[in-house]
């Protein structure tokens, strides 16, 4: 199988809010520079590039996003950028990624990933990547998950329960497990049997459109009708007529926990460090510390007295100015400034709802 | 002695460090909307507006700030704003506006205002303005203060001692005193007898030329041959030369202390609010808290679980969100934001030299 028929969808639909005020409902998180030169999406991007060539990138994300991903790409083809009328859930956005590409490639093997993460280092990642692929193509029917070694019982991910060993790294899939407690994901954890699910694929596209068929045929028979109109002039009224009819669900709950427990979804171990940064706090674990504990993305600050702030700009001539204050979350955007304490940062989530609504749409 | 003789001279010079990063060395605290609508110089030519003509109203800074300044006020003659080439204190400012105005009218009185304080109600400080200035048309060699009534034992001010009494709210001043220490300032608090010194005045133009040059000679020699000048060619020369020659000396020290000793000094009782608005927290003071005890200048605020906080944005559509932060000052201005708890305040100012270093004069 040559590398022509590798391609990849990076999942980019999210809109962050809990990363305000500098993800917006017109410029979600993946495309803030986040990192202060880079945004997520940039790094998804990168981390794909020596594996996977520009023409067989595709990203999927919602319709109003679309515009900015083509400019910020311009080594991936227009076309390969697909915008969702609506949000759909996982199991819908990779099948119509998956029939896309099929119709492009019927023999296409294609890997699915998040652009909500910080995944180093990136070399592994190729690595690991690349046996998967491989995989796919000596076992063309199988469906391949990857899975992080836990490094602390997090509550917030969804467990992946290893079975038996098909390889060094390769395992069956014994089980998908929902969110833990916290005592259910100290025993994964202590077990040692069990990965965090990073919601990243690879499989033939083939072979997962025919999952669809058989476990979600109503979601299947759209994709099929939508895939049928991808090449003529009726492609955006059939996907706007068809695809917000879809039922939302995700594609583990779908397809990945019920063909596990028939033994046929394989865990490829992904020994990465692995970070969701989908919040102010989550974003300081991947900044370097500076001798009291301030971490930034603002290129320019001054500190006095400061310990263990987050201080967050993108703007490389904005001076941001802490004295006195600990573990707080300072965030300049041209429009909207935010303090918070660290340990307050889930109230930023409903605060955007709040003001959406006094300011008129403004400033979310 | 008609209307036309009153003349009102603003100084209006100095930097205000403590209120960056609002305050610039190219735009002083006078001049940032500091009340949100208005700057410490509008309220004070809008306080003098009843009492004096604008065409008798003088500003004299520094002479960068100058073009500002007239931009600022198009119903000043542009002539009126005087530009020191460097700042020689009180003394010589009051001196040369005192030379300027004496040759335009030999028999002008002229009031002497500052613009770093708020002053309320603004009727009241009109009403004790008029009798002040109809005290000298009535006694044309006085030289007189205003005494602010003190509210609390302030070490920050000097005082003001009175004598006998002269008229309703008016007396001989007894002695200055210079800013005292906690338990002397309680002592002139329970006194009764003391006033805060406010550092604005109303005299003839020739009178305090007069005691200039009596006291003070080598100012007063300078200022004569600036205001033979200054109606010719070489003003900006000679300004230029001479001004910067002259001995740095407040007119408190130079004049009105020895003066009062005298028995020549009168103060006419200010019975108003009077607040320096020279940092962060004193300006809190003059602005309105919601129920948390939260203060803003900026226009678009939101908090939750915030209290005592001053927010303050010059931007009316820059939104400031504050979430569960206390006594916290948070200051946006479009190159620097600065966030620092209240009762460190003090620090503001040291940090801008630090910050002109590091940042190559940018920011400050």
């Amino acid at each position: 199988m040559p590398d022509n028929t590798r391609y990849a969808v990076i999942m980019a639909g999210g809109a962050g809010t809990r990363l305000w005020p500098l993800s917006r409902k017109s410029r979600p998180k993946q495309l803030v520079r986040i990192l202060g030169d880079k945004s997520l999406l940039d790094e998804a991007v990168e981390r794909l590039s020596g594996s996977v060539g520009p023409e067989y990138l595709y990203i999927i994300t919602n319709r109003q996003y679309v515009e900015q991903m083509v400019a910020a790409y311009p080594q991936i083809p227009p076309e390969n950028i697909i915008g969702e009328p609506q949000g759909r859930d996982t199991a819908n956005a990779i099948g119509l990624a998956a029939a896309v590409i099929h119709q492009r490639d019927p023999e296409a093997v294609m890997g699915v990933f998040t652009a909500d993460h910080i995944i180093t280092p990136a070399e592994t990642f190729r690595r690991v990547l690349d046996s998967a692929f491989a995989y796919v193509a000596g076992s063309p029917n199988s469906l391949i998950t990857f899975g992080i070694p836990p490094t602390w019982p997090h509550t917030g991910m969804g467990y992946i329960q290893r079975g038996e060993k098909l390889g060094e790294g390769v395992f069956r899939v014994k089980q998908f497990k929902e969110k833990p407690d916290e005592t259910t994901a100290a025993q994964y954890l202590a077990d040692g049997d069990y990965y965090w699910n990073g919601g990243m694929f690879v499989w033939r596209a083939a072979t997962i459109l025919e999952k669809l068929q058989q476990l979600l045929p109503d979601s299947a028979a759209g994709l099929d009708a939508i895939s049928k109109a991808w090449n003529t002039d009726s492609r955006i009224e059939t996907l706007d007529r068809i695809f917000p009819t879809l039922p939302k669900i995700s594609i583990d709950y779908a397809v990945m926990e019920k063909v596990a427990l028939e033994g046929k979804v394989i865990v490829v171990e992904l020994p990465c460090r692995w970070l969701d940064v989908g919040s102010w706090p989550a974003l300081a674990e991947v900044l370097d510390p500076d001798e009291a504990g301030n971490r930034a993305t603002a290129k320019k600050t001054h500190l006095l007295d400061a310990r263990n702030n987050i201080l967050i700009s993108e703007d490389p001539d904005h001076l941001l100015v802490a004295i006195g204050v600990n573990d707080l979350i300072v965030v300049h955007s041209p429009d909207a400034t935010l303090v918070c304490p660290n340990d307050q940062a889930e109230k930023i989530k409903s605060l955007v709802g709040e003001i959406q609504q006094i300011h008129d749409g403004k400033h979310v």
